[in-house]
C-alpha cells in the first residue's frame, strides 16, 4: 500500500533553508521520495519523513550529469512505485529549471503534478546584498537572462538589454563574463555598476562589486567562481560599496572646502 | 521595556498564505507591530503574537492612499516606540515594492533593517497557471516591467521587449493593456500568445488566455480587472488552453484523414 501517486515540484529558494515556503515544507513533510540536485540546500532533506528516500539527481565530481530525460523517467518511476515524489530544485522550478518539462512528461503518464513556486535567486540574491532589481527613478524593469543557452552561445538578448534601461540579471553566465562586459563596453556603458554574487543567502556568500570597467578584476580579486549571479545596472549603485566610496569622497570634498575657507 | 528596535521587510508572496517563507513566518511571530497593505493576505496576521499591533497602510475605498514618506516615518516611529516592526508586502519587497526606500530611510535613523525575500508574483502567478517564464527552445529570458511608471507613461522598454525573444511580464499594467497590445501589433506580433491573471494563487483566481489579437476581448469576456498580471510570449502557448485547442484540431484532422482512407 503506497501513498497516492503524485509529483510536487518544489522551488527550494536561493540557498538559505529558511527561504523555503510553508507550502514547500508541507510537501517535503509528506514525501515518500525527495529528488534533489546540487543547487538545493541538503538541510532541507531533514524535513522529509524517516521512511522517505533521498535521491541525488545532480552532478557529482568525476561523474556525468544525469540527463534531463533520465530525471523525467526517474520521477515517474518513483511516483508509480513509491507514491508522493517531491522534486526539489534550487530557486524556482520554472526559472531555467526545466520544471515544465518534468511536469509535461509526468502528465503524459496521467500522474498529477503540483507546482510550488520558490523564491527566485534572480531577485533574492541581489536583494540580500541590499540591491533592489527595481527602484523608483533608477530602474522600472529587470531582465533575467541565462548566460548559457542550449546552443552554447551567448544570448542575443544581452545586446538588447545593454540598450535598455532594465536591470540585467544573468544566471549561469560566469564563463561568459568577458563577453558580457565587452557588449556593455561596445555600448559605451563602462561606468555602469555591476556585481557578481556567489553562494547568495548562505554563510559562505561572496560578492564582487564594481563597474563594467572593473568587475572582471574584482571577480578575480575576490576569487569568485561558478555558479554565481551577475547583476548589471544603475540599481547596483545602491550597494553599500558605493555609499562607502561616496562617503569617503564627500569627506574629502568637505575637508578641501574647509581648508579653503580657513585660508 | 520593549523588544530591540528593528525593522524586517518581509515579502508575503503572491497571495496564498502558504507561499510565505519560513523566515518570513519567524519574523511575523516575533513582531511587535505588523504594517501591511492591500496586496498581503490578511490571514498572515494570525501568525503575529497577540500583543502585536496590526496596522493597515494601504489604500481604502473612499480614502487617500498613505504616501510613501508617511509609511517610512510610521515604520521608524513604531520601531522606536514598540520594538520589532514587520513590514509585510505582497510579492517581494524589492520588486516594485519601494522596499529599498523604506530600508534607506530607517537606516538613516540607525535602525537595523533586515530584508526577507518573498515569492515574486511576476514568476509564481504564471507558474501556477502552468506557464514557465523560461523554457528550453522557447524562451531563454524574461523581462519584468511595470505598466505604471512614476511619470504615468508607458515604459519605453515595452517597445524594446516586443523586439526581443524575452517573455514579457507586466505588473500594474491593466489600464495600459490597449497601448501594450498596440505596440505588439506594430511589431507584427498579433499571433503571440498572451494571458492576464487576476488574484493569482488565490481561490478567486481568474485568467484570460489568448493572443495579442484576442487578449483584450478575452479580458472583457472573463471580467478581469486590476490588479492583474499580463504575460506575453511564446511560453504562454504552453498553457492548457492551447493544448485543448490543439487536441480539438488534431482530433478533427484525424477524423478527416480517417474518412479519406475509408472512402
Amino acid at each position: 500500500m503506497i501513498n497516492q501517486t503524485k509529483i510536487t515540484l518544489v522551488g527550494a529558494g536561493p540557498g538559505d533553508p529558511d527561504l523555503l515556503t510553508l507550502k514547500g515544507l508541507k510537501a517535503i513533510q509528506s514525501a515518500d521520495v525527495v529528488c534533489y540536485d546540487a543547487l538545493c540546500n541538503e538541510a532541507l532533506l531533514a524535513h522529509a519523513p524517516n521512511h522517505a528516500l533521498k535521491i541525488y539527481v545532480g552532478k557529482r565530481a568525476n561523474q556525468h550529469k544525469m540527463k534531463q530525460s533520465e530525471i523525467n523517467l526517474l520521477l515517474v518511476q518513483y511516483a508509480l512505485t513509491h507514491g508522493h515524489v517531491v522534486r526539489l530544485k534550487g530557486g524556482d522550478s520554472f526559472v531555467f529549471g526545466r520544471g515544465h518539462e518534468e511536469m509535461s512528461y509526468a502528465e503524459s503518464f496521467n500522474i498529477p503534478v503540483e507546482v510550488v513556486p520558490g523564491v527566485s535567486s534572480a531577485i533574492a540574491v541581489p536583494e540580500l546584498q541590499g540591491v533592489p532589481v527595481t527602484h523608483r527613478g533608477i530602474s522600472q524593469s529587470f531582465w533575467v537572462i541565462t548566460g548559457t543557452t542550449s546552443s552554447g552561445e551567448l544570448s542575443k538578448d544581452i545586446a538588447l538589454a545593454a540598450q535598455s534601461t532594465a536591470t540585467l540579471v544573468i544566471l549561469m553566465g560566469m564563463n561568459k563574463l568577458s563577453e558580457i562586459v565587452q557588449i556593455f563596453r561596445l555600448h559605451g556603458k563602462i561606468e555602469t555598476p555591476a556585481m557578481v554574487i556567489q553562494n547568495g543567502s548562505l554563510p559562505n556568500e561572496k560578492v564582487a562589486v564594481g563597474t563594467i570597467e572593473t568587475i572582471e578584476s574584482a571577480v578575480v580579486a575576490h576569487q569568485l567562481g561558478s555558479p554565481a549571479i551577475i547583476v548589471i545596472g544603475n540599481v547596483v549603485g545602491l550597494h553599500a560599496h558605493f555609499a562607502e566610496m561616496a562617503y569617503t569622497s564627500n569627506d574629502e570634498t568637505w575637508t578641501s572646502s574647509f581648508e579653503i575657507t580657513t585660508h
